[in-house]
This record gives C-alpha cells, sequence and structure tokens, in this order.
C-alpha cells in the first residue's frame, strides 16, 4: 500500500502522564498504540471515517493529535470486510495518528421506534440498506477490535433526559445506568477475550442524578480501566445540568487516568471541563455549525450569512493563525457561501476546528488557567 | 489586509517567448503582470472566485498557473463594489497569479430566451434577482478591467452549431462573426480607453465553416492583439466537426502569439489540440466529472461508483503524484463518494486537476511529442 502511512504500532501499555496541574484542570501526556495524545485534547469527529470537509493533512497541520469515528456508521458503510483489507480504520482513512471509535450505542439508541432494547442488546433495522441487525456489547467490541481504534468505548445505553416531555425518573435512570454497568462487565471480558492490544474506557451514566452517577462511577473504577467517559450530558437537558454534571463527575474520576467528556459542546462548555478535570472531548459543533456559516472566533460567535460581512476585509478572527483566517476574508467567505461553494465549508470547517483546537492547548501552555478563562470569557462576549 | 498575498504587479508589457517547437506543437512562456505560465497549460476553472473545492494552495501545490474566472458570474455575486474594495479578483479569492476571464458573452448567450441580443449587446435579466441588466462590449471590458484579470477576453457571440435541431447555416454564421468582428473593434477601443495594462484577446468565430474563420482570424490579425481564442467549438456539435475547426485555425494564428481554445475537452482533445500548435485551454470537465465520480487516469477514465472498487486497495492512479493518490486508495474514495462525504469531490478534483495539468506539462518536456502522443493514447486505451 501506500507508503508514506507507516502506521507506529507500539505494544507498549497504555500510559497517561499527569504533567500539570491547576486547581482541577490538568495538563497530561497520554500514549496510544497511534502515538501521543497532549490534553486537554478536542478530537474532531469522522462519523464515516472522514472529517467532513477537512483533509487529515490540514487536520494533522491545525495539531489534532486524535480524531473520532463512528462504530455504527463504519459497520454499515464501508462495513467490516472492506476496513479488514486495510487492516483496520489507520489506513483505511490515511489517519497515522490515535483514533477513538464511540460504541454504536448512541446512534443505535438514537434510532427511537425503529429499535429495541433488551438486556442482551439492541436490535434495529439497518437505516441504510434495512437489513435486520443486533448490536450488543460483544459485537460492538469485535466491530472496534476491527476498527483497531486506540480507545475502544463500551458499549453503553445513554440514559435519556426526557422521553415524550417526561423527565427521566431517577429509577428509570438507575435501571438504564445498571443495564449499562452490566454491558460495562461484558464488554470488558470480550475485549480480553480478543486480547485487543488498545485501551477500553468506561462510561459513567446516571442521568441527572449524582448519586447514581456515583454509583456508576465506583462500579467502573472497581474494573481498573485504563479510561473514563463521562456520558449522557448534551442529551437535551438545560445548560445548568450539564453544567452541574460536569462540576460534579470528573473529579471523583481517578486523578491517574484520562477522563472523556463526550459530545460536549461550546468553547464556554469546554473550558468548564477543563476547569473541573476533563482531558478529553468531542463535538460536532464545530464542524457542524461551519457548514450552517456559524464561526466560534476569540471575540465571539460570528454569523457569516449576515449581510454586513459582505464587504468586510478582514479574516474571520484576526488573532487566528489557521489557513482560513490567514488567507482569505470576511468577504470572500460570505460570497462562496452564499454562492454555495464548496470551498466555504472546506474553509470554515478548518477555521472552527483549529479554534477549538487552540484555545485548549493555549489554555494550559500559559499555566494560569483561572486568569486565562477570565480573558477567555470576556474576549468572547466582545463580539466578533 | 493580508501580508502573505504580495500580489505581483510588473508594468512590463505581455511578453510570450516560444522556447521549442515540434511539428506545430509548442513550447512557450507567456509574462503577464501577475506572473508567467508555462505553456501548454490548462487553466482551472474558477466560475465564482473558486475553483469549486480546490485550495489556491493546493492548486499552486499541483502546478496551476493561471485560473479563470467567469465575468458574467462575479458580475452579478459577490458584484462590482466588493471585488473593488479589494482592488481586484486576486486579492478577493487569494490567488496572487495569472487570471483569465471570459467576457460574459457565452454566459448571456447560454440564458436562452431570457436574452435578446442587438447591435448594441445584450439584454437579460438577472437569474439572480431578476434586475435588468445590459452586457456590452464596453461593459465586458469595464466590469474585467475592475477584475484586474491578466487576460481580459473580447465581448462576443458564440455561434451556435444548432438551434432547434436547425444547424446553423453559412450566412446565420457569417452574420454572427461579423457581429463578434464588430464587438472586438468596440471591446479594444474600450479596453485602451481605460489604459487597462493587462492583455486583450480576440476570438476567432465563423462556427463550423472554415472560410468564415479565415475570415475572422484574417480581421482579427490586423488588430495586433496580444493573443488569439479559438471560440465556438465544444458547442454541441458532433467529435469529427470540432476536431476540423481545432486542425484548422490554430496553426493559422500568429505564431509569436498565445492560442487559447476556449472550453476544450478531454485529455485527448486536449493532446490534439497541443498537436495543432494550441497553447491555452480551459474546461470544466476535470472538476466538473471528478464531482460525478468520473476520474481521468493514465490508463483511462475510472468511474468511482463502479462496485469494482469497493476494497480495491490500489489509488487511483499508480503513476499519480497528486495528494488523492499518494495518500488514498480507490475503495476510500468509493466509500466517501458513496456516503455523499465532501471529501470525495475534494480529493477527486485534485486528482483530475493534476491530471489534466501533468499530462500538458510532460507532453512538452519529453520533447518527443509524436512518440508521446502515441504512448499517451495506447495507455489511456488500456483501462484502469
Amino acid at each position: 500500500m501506500f507508503t508514506w502511512l507507516r502506521v507506529r504500532e507500539s505494544k507498549a501499555m497504555l500510559a497517561f502522564d499527569v504533567v500539570f496541574t491547576d486547581g482541577l484542570a490538568r495538563r497530561a501526556r497520554l500514549s496510544l498504540r497511534h502515538g501521543q495524545v497532549d490534553t486537554p485534547q478536542f478530537m474532531p469527529v469522522g462519523t464515516y471515517g472522514s472529517v467532513k470537509g477537512v483533509l487529515p493533512a490540514a487536520l494533522q497541520q491545525m495539531g489534532a493529535q486524535i480524531i473520532l469515528g463512528n462504530t455504527f456508521h463504519l459497520w454499515l458503510r464501508p462495513g467490516l470486510d472492506v476496513i479488514r483489507t486495510f487492516g483496520g480504520l489507520h489506513r483505511f482513512e490515511s489517519w497515522p495518528q490515535p483514533i477513538l471509535t464511540d460504541s454504536g450505542g448512541f446512534q443505535v439508541w438514537s434510532l427511537g421506534a425503529m429499535r429495541t432494547i433488551s438486556e442482551e442488546g439492541v436490535r434495529f433495522a439497518s437505516p441504510v440498506n434495512g437489513d435486520k441487525l443486533f448490536l450488543t456489547p460483544e459485537v460492538s467490541m469485535q466491530i472496534q477490535g476491527v476498527l483497531d481504534s486506540d480507545i475502544v468505548m463500551q458499549f453503553d445505553e445513554c440514559t435519556p433526559y426526557e422521553v415524550n416531555g417526561r423527565i427521566t425518573s431517577e429509577d428509570d435512570a438507575r435501571a438504564s445506568m445498571a443495564l449499562s454497568l452490566r454491558w460495562a462487565r461484558r464488554c470488558n471480558a470480550e475485549f480480553q477475550r480478543l486480547e485487543n492490544p488498545n485501551a477500553l474506557f468506561g462510561i459513567v451514566q446516571g442521568g441527572m442524578y449524582e448519586a447514581l452517577r456515583e454509583e456508576s462511577l465506583a462500579r467502573l473504577v472497581e474494573m481498573k480501566l485504563p479510561g473514563y467517559a463521562i456520558g449522557g450530558v448534551s442529551v437535551g437537558e438545560p445548560k445548568e445540568d450539564m453544567r452541574r454534571v460536569v462540576a460534579h463527575t470528573p473529579h471523583r474520576l481517578p486523578a491517574d487516568k484520562p477522563r472523556y467528556l463526550m459530545g460536549v459542546g461550546t468553547p464556554e462548555d469546554l473550558v468548564d471541563g477543563v476547569a473541573h478535570g476533563v482531558d478529553l472531548f468531542d463535538c460536532v459543533l464545530p464542524t457542524r455549525n461551519a457548514r450552517n456559516g456559524h464561526l466560534f472566533t476569540r471575540f465571539g460567535d460570528l454569523r457569516l450569512r449576515n449581510a454586513r460581512y459582505k464587504d468586510d476585509t478582514r479574516p474571520v478572527d484576526e488573532s487566528c493563525g489557521c489557513h482560513a483566517c490567514a488567507h482569505f476574508s470576511r468577504a470572500y467567505l460570505h460570497h462562496l457561501d452564499h454562492c454555495g461553494e464548496m470551498l466555504a465549508p472546506m474553509l470554515t470547517s478548518i477555521h472552527n476546528l483549529h479554534y477549538y483546537l487552540r484555545e485548549m492547548r493555549e489554555a494550559i501552555e500559559q499555566q494560569r488557567f483561572t486568569a486565562w478563562r477570565a480573558q477567555f470569557e470576556a474576549d468572547r462576549a466582545r463580539g466578533p
């Protein structure tokens, strides 16, 4: 195959070294089979094995060290036979650095009426071709093994915030959390049976109930997994509930293991997560919003479609060093978006991802997190 | 503005040096206000100030030296006020090298029933907002002056091959050609009046009639313009008619001036054009076909959507050095296309443009054009 892609495959155990702390915030280094990740780190989402509109080379250039893939989507398309031909997802998508894959749990859960959840797993019809499929903790581990993901997520049930307008009760949240725990044990057993040399992360659930989250966390920590995630947030709950969970759970997780806040969020949410000890984030927000002309900047969010940018010769963010800001004006991006030119989402995605990656690094490199955060919030409130 | 874009604006006259000939084929160097163009050269089409799906940096990387813009489209969007704010199209679209713009004539002609052609010019309703507009030779020169195009094309009437199934008669083709000639003189007068320091090219018309083309050519050559184009081909005529015109006209144009074959064509058409003394080409084929999964390769055309490529680990073209072929497989591109991922047209456009640019350079660099052409045709017939 392609000679350039010398995928590093060290057999070394996962290592995680916290090199600096400031309050609960931490700066650490995570070593995985395909390379090193400096945390806090944002992970761009590459659902189908491609971060929408961004070349892998551009991701590397902007400092991305780990990207996400979606087990559910990749299982359906291109399917495991194709991925196996390439010896895993890294070679298939030409990304030599670490990859984290979710378990597929969130996606099958999102199918709503089209799926049935049982103790065994989730039955559903493929949205691609209608095939009847059955996703279980074991199958999820097998798929993620074929993908050769550096970080394998346990199969879990994402506890909903509300169903048909009714907020999930503590009893329902407990049952859901307990199911996820049983699935975590089955995942771990299958992961060991497969002799997967990568790292399995457990996911703390428990809905909006602190006591349940503490129980979930305690049972998962007993399993001595190499890392832990906070799941079941950013699922439609009010912002104050999300902030409450983020303030509650991360710092209770083992200090010597990486902590991943799933599916969160705005730049402010990421900074808040870091303040509470989170190391890893992922979210579709920077790329999805980019495609809709919603840009994140140091001085707040910029809506590219606003007519005021029609002849604005300034870059999106004068303090930004991304390819889009170094070479193109707001007026040009506004024009491209207006004409439906593909270059618009290409450039805005580069900018937003660069912004997400930059802020995460700078916050810690300056080693004065509280003051930095105050400046960050003041700047963001100013307006672009 | 952006410091990187130090647009070179020499006041030197346009220069054209033929450095090598092989039969009618020639290798030359064209010096324009924003830089140098090695010919034969293919010009990627950037209708709205963007070559669809390709960053300017990627165009430079693959060796593009001049790109096209469409006067008609840019006049309507973003409009001249915006372009003027940037001092021209180069800074607006962040392309520091030469730009050629068409006159808008072909686009207004293509509006069909929505436009009225008179001696004075073409009246039409804007397809963007319905505004009543009037495009004349003078207006076209004024717009292209604001765009600051290195090569300004005369406003002409594109003689149709047929109208409603009736092939254009010699009388109609003569009247059309004569109108284009009168417009060429008005363009030249306006171009001089505006003291435009760039280069105005005339366009040979005459439909499929050699005698008319010779008359058009003779009258245009009398005007001593810095370059000439062959227009009115690739407008629906049978391939043999196109080949007949391409065999007839280019070598009759002045040997010491650049020759541009407008809107042509397939890789084979380009090689045929070079064989008959053409220096410059433009066509939407490489980028449009790329978006439809139609790839050009050394060994013939490859239809990416064919199921046979589902697990094909080879690059699109093993002899190609483009970014797509260096890093990605047919299976991956097939998958991206299948999933509607933006990265598919981004990578296929890079490949097709690279192929168009590479072939044009290699043909001449080898300085044995006839043998090269034979090998080119044998290779292309083999199949990918």
